[in-house]
C-alpha cells in the first residue's frame, strides 16, 4: 500500500479502497444470500461504507454485481497466472509433464470450485429470469469465457492449430463448471481430486505428452 | 391412455392426470421464472387446476417442486434409454465404434441442456441459500447423479472394473452439466456440438475403443 500512496492523493487512495470493499463485499453477499438478497444497501452495510457512497461509486445494482464479479474474476485468473508460473520456475523443464498438466487442471477447476464461482452462478442464474441484467451478464460471461480459455490454453501449452485441441481445452473448462456445480450444495472434494487425477492423464495422452506421447518422457 | 383406463377406476385417473399436469407446470414455470417466481399458486393456475387442489397433491411448495423435478427426470433417462437401445438395435454390432459413443454422449448432453436442466439448475442455486429447500434438493441431486452415472455407464459399455474408467464417465458427466451451464444465457449449440464430436473421440480412445484401442476396427 505505501508505495501506491506516493504517487496518489489520500483521497484517490480512500476511493479505491472504498470501491474494492464494495466488490468483494458484494462477491461475498452474492455468494452467500444469492441475488434476491443481495442489493445495493446490504452490500453498503457489510462493507461499512455509506448508501450514498455505494451509489456514487455503483449507480444501479447491476452496475454493483456485474463490476463485482468482473473484478474477482480478473484478481483471481491473475493469480492463478502467478501461482503457476512460479511453479513452473521451480520445477524446470525436467518436471514431469502429467505433474504439471495435473497442478494446471487443479488450479483451473478450484478457480469454479470458490466463492466466486459460486457468486457468478447467483448472477447467471438471476440474469437468465431478468431482462435488466441478461445483456449485461451474457458480455461478462463472454469475456471471462474467452480470458479462461485463453489463460488454459497457455498454461497447458496447447497447440491450437492441431485440430481438435482448441475443442479439448472447450470440454476441459465445460468440466471445470460442472465440477463447480456439483459442489454446491454437498462436499465434493474428495470425487473430484479422482476426476481431475483422471482427467489430467486423459488431457496429457490427447495432447500427445503422456508416455507414448511426442511430448512425453515415455518411461513412467 | 386407453388401457389404463381399463385397470383403474375414472376418478384415479382424473387425480393421476391432474399431478401429471401440474409436475409439468412446475418444471416449466422453474425455468421460466426460476424460484422466485414459482409458488403452488402459480403453478395451479398454469396448470388449470384449483389451488387447493393442487395442495393435496402437494401440501407445500418444496414437495411440489422437487416432486416436479425428480419426475420429469425419470421421464427424460426413460426416454432416453429407450431412444438409444432402438438405435442399437437398428446400427447393429457392425456400427462404427465412434458414432456409437457420439450418439450417446450427444443424448446424454441433451439432457443437461433442455428446460428440465434449467429448471433443476433454479431448484439447486435456490437451494443453496435456503434451509428448507436444502436437504430435499440435496439428496434428489444425489440420486439424479447415481441414475445418470448408471445410465452412462450402460449407455457406454464401459467397464467400471478398469482403474480410470469410472473416473472418466464421471467426467463427462460433469462435462455435460457445465454445458447445461454454458448454454443458460446464449445459444451454445454450435461450439457444444464440436466439443461433443472431440469428448466423444477422446471417450473412445480413453475406453479403448477408437482406432488402435482393443475393442476397436482400428482401420478408420
Amino acid at each position: 500500500m505505501g508505495a501506491v500512496t506516493t504517487v496518489r492523493g489520500p483521497k484517490q487512495d480512500r476511493s479505491r479502497a472504498t470501491r474494492q470493499r464494495l466488490l468483494e463485499a458484494a462477491v461475498a453477499c452474492l455468494a452467500e444470500h444469492g441475488w434476491s438478497g443481495s442489493t445495493v444497501t446490504v452490500v453498503a452495510e457489510r462493507a461499512g461504507v455509506s448508501r450514498g457512497a455505494a451509489q456514487h461509486h455503483f449507480p444501479t445494482r447491476e452496475d454493483l454485481f456485474t463490476a463485482a464479479v468482473e473484478h474477482v474474476a480478473e484478481e483471481r485468473s491473475a493469480a492463478l497466472r502467478a501461482m503457476l508460473s512460479g511453479e513452473g520456475a521451480v520445477q524446470g523443464g525436467n518436471a514431469a509433464p502429467g505433474g504439471r498438466t495435473r497442478a494446471v487442471v487443479e488450479a483451473i477447476v478450484a478457480l469454479y470450485t470458490g466463492p466466486l464461482f459460486r457468486a457468478a452462478l447467483h448472477l447467471w442464474v438471476a440474469a437468465s429470469n431478468e431482462e435488466q441484467l441478461k445483456p449485461r451478464v451474457t458480455a461478462l460471461e463472454a469475456r471471462i469465457g474467452r480470458e479462461s480459455h485463453r489463460m488454459a490454453v497457455g498454461l497447458l501449452g496447447a497447440d491450437e492449430s492441431v485440430p481438435g485441441v482448441r475443442e479439448t481445452v472447450q470440454g476441459l473448462l465445460d468440466m471445470a463448471r460442472g465440477l463447480g456445480l456439483a459442489t454446491l450444495l454437498t462436499d465434493d472434494a474428495a470425487r473430484r481430486d479422482r476426476v481431475v487425477a483422471q482427467w489430467a492423464r486423459i488431457l496429457d495422452d490427447t495432447l500427445g505428452r503422456g508416455p507414448g506421447g511426442t511430448g512425453g518422457h515415455g518411461d513412467s
